[in-house]
């Protein structure tokens, strides 16, 4: 029990480095990781401002990355990661890719998928959530402070 | 009043071509067009056999397209034109663009944003329903028809 909690404590570390990264870039820190077998197969953080695009979310690229590299759409035993709860958006991608396990840091009380598309995710798929929720919050907030 | 409804045909016929190019090439037929101040900025279809990609959906890479070229993320004057009733996934993206107003065909009774969020557009989108829903919808069953 407590060995998988530390394998999800050192997958979310790498998720929050890749939100590190998206906030040094004026970025919403946001950063996921998607595990396979225990190994990462991609990493990925928010990148709506360089791309002017609102689907460019940390999830979606993470999950395209990780269907191309496995050469299939499903990701049914992967794992993802990522440092915030998806918004409605995302969730609808985890769904279709059929990911099996979801973990992620902090809560998103506002856009989160819980509110708005509670049953977006596969039927089979297990959420874990509140993984080193302060990091993971105090990074988002501490980005809205500077930008208020 | 006919002006409009004419309008919403002629852009919808434009999605319905993208989409039979979808079904061309193997892929759930579905279309979309985005269109802003009475020009159609972006067209795209399904590609997510292609691109072993579950985001690949036709709304959002048409969403993509038009912000990449309006080089913002927003596009609150625009209407989407979509020849199926956008996913979950699609309506969040749909809600994060801001898209004003949404013109769909056939209804998606397993899969539409209706069934699984249903407050995930734009708080002031409007959405029209319905248009050339036949043709939508019989490109769509003749397609699965073939696929069973």
């Amino acid at each position: 029990m407590e060995q998988a909690e530390n394998k999800d404590e050192l997958y979310m570390r790498k998720a929050l480095y890749e939100a590190e990264k998206a906030a040094e870039a004026g970025e919403v820190p946001i950063g996921a990781v998607i595990v396979c077998k225990d190994r990462i197969i991609s990493r990925a953080h928010n990148l709506t401002e360089k791309l002017h695009d609102v689907t460019a979310h940390a999830e979606m690229q993470a999950i395209t990355a990780a269907a191309d590299l496995l050469g299939g759409k499903y990701l049914n035993d992967c794992t993802l990661y990522v440092t915030v709860e998806p918004c409605t958006m995302c969730a609808g991608a985890i769904g279709w890719a059929q990911i099996g396990r979801i973990v992620y840091g902090a809560a998103d009380e506002k856009r989160g998928y819980h509110l708005y598309a509670p049953r977006a995710l596969h039927a089979k798929a297990t959420v874990t959530q509140g993984v080193l929720e302060p990091e993971c919050r105090k990074l988002m907030q501490e980005f809205f402070k500077e930008k208020r």
